[in-house]
């Protein structure tokens, strides 16, 4: 399978709001996540932390719109592209995200993902 | 400057269409380019390069229309999303190009840059 592929199908699975099944198939056991945040969050490493913060999102956020494209492929590298209409359950407060996630290829697995934040 | 002040005025001048005053400002001497694309555009070295071929891209494409977003931030990185509509001039083809660039900052310049294409 070629990154070119691998970006297709995990992209498409996000389309279909199956980010949970996109994790599970393709993320490393070892793979990095860098998020552009301060705190516990700005670097995690392992499949099973990754897929815990992936429940704590959605079991915190209400998402009312998401808007996902790509994949955008460079060598064994690809992107996506994200926007997000939410509600933050703690605080009810209602947030708009745009955000680039970049991922790393290796050996067939997502051995890497880097997320990028625009202002909105 | 930090990475989040270079990246704004990097996006500034994008957006008002001064490509060539924000390589001129921003790019480090020798930067690396990589391009998702077989050939002597794949990977270019240095500022003088860049410059060369982005004057060959001016010259060789009617542009008639570009959107340019961002910066998207993390870290010492920034992605920039683009999409333009443009005719290849040597041989007509009206063309859409939808494009995400990741730069990696050192110092205060840009020392990589990255580009990523989305199927359109």
């Amino acid at each position: 399978m070629t990154t070119q592929e691998l970006a297709a199908d995990f992209a498409a699975l996000l389309k279909e709001g199956r980010d949970h099944e996109a994790a599970a198939k393709y993320n490393a056991d070892d793979i990095v996540s860098y998020e552009a945040l301060d705190g516990p969050m700005a670097e995690m490493r392992g499949k099973d932390a990754l897929r815990q913060k992936g429940e704590w999102w959605v079991t915190n956020h209400e998402i009312h719109g998401a808007t996902v494209e790509g994949p955008y492929v460079n060598g064994d590298r690809f992107c996506m592209r994200f926007a997000y209409d939410f509600t933050r359950k703690e605080t009810g407060e209602r947030l708009k995200m745009d955000e680039i996630g970049v991922y790393e290829v290796k050996g067939g697995k997502i051995v890497s993902e880097r997320f990028f934040y625009g202002a909105m």
